[in-house]
Formats: C-alpha cells, structure tokens, sequence
C-alpha cells in the first residue's frame, strides 16, 4: 500500500530569468518527489511577478508547466505584498516561499515570514547582506538559526557563487569545528571575464575599456555596466561569507572596497556616458597590467577575508600565473577556503557562478534540503 | 524556559586514524548542539576497536574526552561483532553508528543496520564498491534511498575525496535534474603525489620509482605501496560516483583498470621486493613522461565517467600544461564535473583527499546531516 504523500505549499515571487529556470526545475522536482517513498506533494499555490500574480483555488495545485503563461492572462489588480504573504501563511500546511526577485522590501520581511512557520529559499542577496540587525533578526528567527523548531527554515545558497557548493562547505567547516583562517577568491562572472580577457596569463589581452564594452555586448554585465564596476555586489558576497565565518561584519560598506570606475567619471548620468569616456583611463589600466607583468604576475578583482584578524576587502590584487586564480577561465568564479585542516593547500571549489540556470539550481537544491527538514 | 533536549545514541567502531580525529570533532561537535535550541543530547554509548569494546551504563554518556584511555583499560573479552549491533538496537531513541573502519563484514551489514532504524555514516568504501545487489540492497532499505521513512539514514561523503563537498555535489546535480555528461578527476592523494613529482608542469621531476619510495616515506602510500599503485582504491571511487550518478555499475572490477604495477613484477612476494625491483622499469616510465612532453602535456592518473556512454575507466591519461588536471598540486584531489548546466567549463572541486581530520570532517558533518533529518 503506499504511503500517503505528505503536501508542501509552495509559492513563487519573481518568474524572470532565475525564476523562470526555477520553475523547469520545480517541474521536475514535483514530478520526481511524487514516485518517492514516500511521496511528497508539493503544491505550487501562488506565483507573482512584478505586475500580477496568480494563486490557487482552495489550495489545489496550479500547473507549473502553464503557469507563465497563465500569469499573462490574469486580469484582476496586483495585491499588496504583505496580503500575499498573508495568504500563504493560512495555507493548510506547511509553506516554502521561493524568492526570485532581488526586491529589498520582501528580503526585509523574511525575519517575520520564517516566525510565521514560513520557510524561505532564495538567491536575493539584499536581506543577507545589509545591517548586521536584520541578519540577526532573520537567524534567531528561522529553525535553522536559534529559532524555535516550529519556524521556518531559511537558505539562501545563490546568494554566493549561483549554485556552486559554497555556503554548504563553509558551514560544514566552521559546524564541524574546523577553523577557516582565509577566505579569498573570484566571486563575480563580470569580473572574472573582464580580467581574464584584459590580461590572461599567456598573451597580451585587450584595452580594459574595450572588454568592458565586450562584456555588455556578451551579456555578462548589468544593463548599466557600472554596477558591477563599483565592487559592491562582491562587497555583498563577502558580507555574507565573512559572516558566516563568525564576524559580525555591520554592512558591505563597512570594509575597503575598490571600485574601478575612475573618480572622473562619478559624475556620469549614465552608463553610456560613462562607456563613452572610459577608454581616456585605458592608460592608467595598462600602466597597472605592465606592473604586474613585470613581477610575472597577473591582475585579478579579488575579496578576501582574513578571519583572525577580522578584515575583510574587495579590489584588485597580482597573483602568481601558476596561482589558481590566475588560471581561471571565462567568466568563471573560483573560492578557496583555507583551513588548519587542509593546511597550505586551500580547498577549492570552482565553475560558473552566474546564470540563470546554475542559480536556480542553487535554489531548487535548498528547496530540497528544506523538504526534507520538513518531513 | 529551555526545551528538552533530543537524545540520539552514538555509536563508534573504528578508532584508529581517522576515528580518533573523528571523537574529537564528535566531543566539539556534542557541546555545540547541547547549547543549542532546541538542544541536542548527543550521547556516545559504544565505542569498539579490533580487540575491545565499551558500553555505556544504563544507556548514559561514555566521556568523550576519555574513551581512548577507558578503552584500554576494558579487561572483559570483545564480544562478537553482531551482539553489539544488537544492543546498538535497543537503546531507547534514535541511533548512528559511525564505521571508521574498513571492513567488510560490518559494511556488509549496513542493509540490515537500516532497516533495524539504526542509521550509518561512514568513510568505508567497501560496501559501496562492491556487488551492485548489496548497494541496491542498501539504498533500498535505507530512509534517504527508497525505504520507510522509520529505517535508518546512510551516508558516506568521506568515501570520495575525503571531506571534500563531492558526493553531495554530484547528489544535487542529478536531483534538481541537471545532466552529468562526464566526471573526470585525480582521486587519490597517492597518485596525486606521486605524478606531480614524477612529472611536474615545470621541471623534469624525478625517476618513477624513486617518487615511490619517497611517498612510502612520507606516509603518502599505503604500507604496502602495491595497494595504491594497482588502482583498485581509485576503482572503487569510481564505482560510488557513477552509481550516484545513475549507473549501474557491477563492480570495481567491471570496467578497465590500468594498474601501474608491471607485470613482471606481480609476482613479488612482499612490498620490499617490489619497491627493490621498481628501478627495473623507470625506463619505461621515462618514455612515458618524453612522448607526453614532445605533445606539451603532462601525464596524470586519473578516473574518468562518460556518463551518457555508459564508461568508466582508470589508469594514465596526459593532459596539457593548462588543464586544470595538470596544475593540481601535492597530494590535492581534483573532481572535475561535467553537466548540461555548467557547459564547457566544469564544477570543479579540488583539495586535500586524504588524511585523518579531513577524512574525519567529512564523517561528522554526516553525522550532522543524520542528526537534523531525525529532529
């Protein structure tokens, strides 16, 4: 006789990129987890974009394979986020809210939506890396923190890396009692490929203004390339690590960060102003690719944390050509995790850590950790 | 007011190398959780080695920092292997055992430790490795295969690589449903040492059998360097991954094995005599190491899963001077996975694979996969 199969509600915000690979993955998950033993039920109830949402009738599943398209014929006004949330927590059971959007409203609810009973997976680095109260706040929340085993659970794995095993390997470090003395590594796609093309370890690369423009051109820049160039969304990737490494670091603000748009072209109104006249500082940048040459060295956009000493920074920093950061490829990020149990050689881990497809799998992966937490 | 604490039972056969790093990651590991909340009582009740064996009293905590000394002074005779599975059984919760050791009749009993409730973590490779029936046998018994959630959980991260994140990647690649094309990678910390003195990406490197003897040396082989060098460790690895990865591999013997010992030689009756004849045949190896080099490449012993071919095999490849493969350093591991998801460029893992604590890492943080699934 099979078991009957436990259900778990499930409700996705943001169906953009991420979240439109999410829900392919979601589409396989529910269809793997309904043949397990025992089955799970997971039951997608609500899906919400910017402009409109869609929920469940009286907590039947919607079908995930049209939910986009459905999505496209609602006609009835957006709710309000909070009646949003409001609904999932009176679903009959137990609730994993899934979010894609990089919305820094709905990050800052999640310390009351893990309180609720409302588990939460997302690659949304803002709740994770603004003030050191609302980490706080979210961690003594959630059952996976210092929370009471009824709250929710929450992770948030693509918030460094995508879906490479990042935050799972620091944790099991520092849970397992060993002790993490560096962390440094590669942590942007942009970056990577910038520098990788600008001065690979053989050959002469290109002017940086130009693989700048290349980069856009690729895709593998935010619509405004400076975004990536001001160094804080590494900022925010180590925010997070170092905090999860035991420092109480208060913000990303609150570290040296380097930023690489020339302090001439602050002013700028706009990313194509300042592309426009970004190739007036390739001097500067060659001048940097020569000095490091010279050393027999390479130029790579790092951050770093040392944990004994507390500092954590982002910039540019020479490495050895046989270094491994120096050897990476495309727009590859590498970690290296030095430990006094791995000793000289750090343990690495090292692939893409950007794309729709590699973060939504870091999702559907923590999506899968919290099912079984659940049951 | 606190809550009660959960009490799960552990027991621990095997305290040689790897299980005396294991108890003291066990004892740090025990105090963490107790101050926890809700708190965990994690009570050793059983500690076994090859000639004696510790009880608990009445089911209370043996005294973790003290079991090795207490083990000495145990005069009762050891008692057979089944009646401490059996009072393992009757304690009165939830119990792990940890096998720190390698052999093969308690690894034989994992199918029937499962379906007792009694969950295993381990870094035997033996009961993974061998017949496909006792796999099936124990993944279909056991709570995170596709046995009653009341049976017992088993995992054995530490089997491939040591505390390195590589069963668990592999684990979450195939179940969010992307689709590993190939797996290829150094797997053991012997052969990794011994190719990259043999043949450096720079530098000429040593005779073959010289690097040989100086591993037996440094401790980097087994104590009989032909268990290393006739590839069967690494065989074994590889019978683990491409089961994960869902093949349904018979056993480590059913796919080409390229052994390093040569033939001549395998009739050597003791590990002296080979080590003695090895010079014999460093002409072959330096002819081996000239070809590689007239193509710019390196010659490395790696394993390799083309997955949608169904192949496995072990033995020398020769890659260039830039792989990632060539650059691995010391003793390190590298694994290096191919899916549909991560494209041309692998998820790569890479550092230490073997040695006590890492090993014993990979054992406890297990242990704490184990004891948040039976919260």
């Amino acid at each position: 006789m099979p078991a009957t199969p436990q259900t778990i509600f499930v409700g996705v915000i943001g169906v953009g990129g991420v979240g439109k690979a999410f829900l392919g993955q979601l589409h396989h998950l529910s269809q793997r987890l309904s043949q397990a033993n025992p089955p799970t039920d997971l039951r997608l109830i609500l899906a919400r974009r910017s402009n409109k949402q869609l929920f469940s009738e009286s907590w039947q599943p919607l079908n995930i394979s049209n939910v986009l398209r459905d999505l496209d014929q609602v006609t009835q006004p957006l709710l309000p986020l909070q009646e949003t949330v409001d609904y999932l927590a009176t679903a009959p059971g137990k609730v994993i809210l899934v979010d894609n959007t990089s919305d820094p409203t709905l990050a800052n609810s999640y310390p009351s939506l893990v309180r609720k009973g409302i588990s939460v997976v997302t690659p949304n680095k803002k709740a994770f890396s603004d003030t050191y109260a609302l980490w706080s706040d979210i961690f003594s929340g959630a059952a996976n923190g210092t929370g009471s085993a009824n709250n929710g659970y929450i992770f948030h794995e693509s918030t460094v890396g995508a879906g490479l095993p990042v935050l799972s390997t620091l944790k099991e470090l520092v849970e397992t009692g060993d002790e993490v003395t560096k962390i440094e590594g590669v942590f942007s796609g942009t970056m990577s490929f910038l520098f990788n093309s600008f001065m690979p370890v053989s050959g002469s690369g290109g002017k940086f203004s130009a693989e700048v423009t290349k980069a856009k051109a690729l895709g593998f820049t935010e619509p405004d390339p400076r975004d990536d160039l001001n160094g804080l969304d590494v900022a925010r990737k180590l925010t997070i690590l170092a905090r999860l490494a035991g420092l109480a670091v208060e913000s990303p603000t609150a570290f040296p960060v380097e930023s690489l748009i020339p302090q001439a072209l602050e002013s700028c109104t706009s990313g194509d102003e300042f592309l426009q006249r970004l190739p007036e500082f390739d001097g500067q940048m060659e001048d940097l690719k020569a000095s490091a040459a010279k050393e027999g060295k390479v130029v790579r956009f790092v951050g770093s944390i040392d944990v004994p000493a507390q500092k954590v920074k982002v910039g540019l920093e020479k490495f050895d050509a046989s270094h491994p950061i120096a050897a990476l490829k495309g727009s590859d990020n590498i970690i290296n995790f030095y430990t006094k149990r791995y000793g000289s050689n750090p343990l690495i881990v090292q692939g893409a850590g950007a794309g729709a497809e590699v973060t939504a799998m870091g999702v559907t992966g923590d999506l899968l950790k919290v099912i079984r937490l659940l049951q």
